[in-house]
């Protein structure tokens, strides 16, 4: 089944309803994937999803508070953590493989860091350490870029997740017209509580001291943009140098959404990576 | 046909004979090995060669001065460039990918900036553009390598391509075997006047000023260990981020040998930029 036309699923976690959808047979390690700042279900790249799904079950969740998911989106990137294990856990899975990008790459080292033994393996995209250079600017970056995007009758993605580029820009335009694949049972969206929740949690992460990411020896794969606005590409660096297991891949003429602009490439690597 | 059992053939180049191994179907664009310092073809590693045989016509070839080719090698990258351009031309070829390791990166580099329609792709590896940190440093690396072999009974590429970790040294043994598999017809051995040769050459490159790495919109792809003590890893960083189609690959827990060790991944990933 593939992404477009998979049903959203819901399950109790801790008493709150937590909306899924699931690609790919049900069978070896699944793949969580983590999502973004304001994304909800329907932003996850048909490609990418479909692209793992080929060889891995893979699950894409909203995380407590975000689109159909019920609760109240929490202000930390660790209690996010928290509430991504117990979405898991409510899964009956005790062993998987996480796909986390930008803000989702920050939970995803959370999780790692609170429970090792439930993670095999992380690809980790457009994301950095906590304390990283510019990432407590999220925030800043995304305001102006919703002025731009209004004043040009563009999304907000043209600005974030892609270079300013013709290659850029047409990457950006095939990559939205994606997100609008799915017609039917579309997610709900996002609340401004939310934003704001994540914003804030995404502040702190970025002010927060280093955590000891050599004490993480899960193989990981890091993947960026070459110029990411966002979470700047500097952080991919730094992330594979203080990870003792680290592959490192950037894209060239990419920004924040590189993993989608090279959705071919990345995925090719990626299943490479969890064989 | 493997590169184990390849014939070694010979051409005349400019009046002087020029060793060369093939390897895959006479067919597309032919991949050129570059060689590094003190390398002779009996230098590559089977596994590199024959991945990239199973989808490409790969020839790997003894500079002027290297190993069983006549001449003297010369002091300077670029002309070891010209040397390289003048075998490529008398193969009778007008279109090639480049794989440059080391010493063939700069070459590489130089080859593609002097005859920009020769090649196609390139792939650069565990080596840096002119100017680059340390690179200026080879040689005093070799010595000191060569003297820690000498007293530790081992191969200086135990120092010099891999990381001292337990799982580099025994990538580096498994890869010194390899490098043993052929028995019959090896090549002839490189001479003390071809290393100084290229030592100078190396140097003179380190000292350099800075290229116009800008201008070559060729796709390029950047692969190193994260831990390279001959050409330091931030070298592969920096010609990722000067070059503008650079795509990016960094190995964990691996040196200037990293391709070697990560053969598996490495030639996957070649394969997939190369198509």
């Amino acid at each position: 089944m593939s992404f477009e036309t998979a049903p959203t699923k819901t399950i109790e976690v801790n008493g709150t309803s937590f909306a899924y959808r699931e690609a790919g047979e049900k069978s070896g390690v699944p793949v969580i994937f983590l999502h973004h700042l304001t994304a909800v279900l329907d932003d996850w790249d048909p490609r990418v999803v479909d692209g793992f799904a080929a060889k891995h079950h893979v699950i894409a969740f909203d995380n407590r508070g975000v689109g159909a998911s019920g609760g109240a989106t929490p202000a930390t990137v660790e209690e996010m953590a928290r509430d991504a294990v117990a979405f898991i856990r409510a899964l009956g899975l005790s062993k998987v493989d996480l796909l986390g990008f930008s803000l989702g790459g920050f939970v995803a080292q959370a999780i790692v860091q609170e429970q090792p033994d439930l993670v095999r393996k992380l690809i980790i995209a457009g994301s950095g350490p906590a304390g990283g250079e510019g990432i407590s600017n999220m925030g800043a970056v995304l305001q102006d870029a919703l002025a731009k995007a209004g004043a040009a009758g563009k999304h907000p993605k043209n600005f974030l997740f892609f270079s300013q580029t013709g290659n850029g820009q047409a990457a950006a335009n095939a990559f939205l017209a994606r997100l609008n694949e799915r017609k039917n049972d579309r997610d709900a969206a996002i609340s401004n509580a939310t934003i704001g929740a994540q914003l804030t949690a995404i502040h702190a992460w970025g002010q927060a001291e280093p955590s000891k990411l050599s004490a993480i020896h899960h193989p990981v794969l890091v993947v960026n943009g070459d110029d990411d606005v966002m979470a700047p590409t500097i952080n991919s660096f730094e992330l594979a140098r203080l990870l003792p297991n680290a592959q490192l891949s950037i894209f060239p003429d990419a920004g924040h959404g590189g993993i989608f602009q090279y959705h071919d490439v990345f995925v090719q690597q990626a299943l490479d990576f969890l064989r």
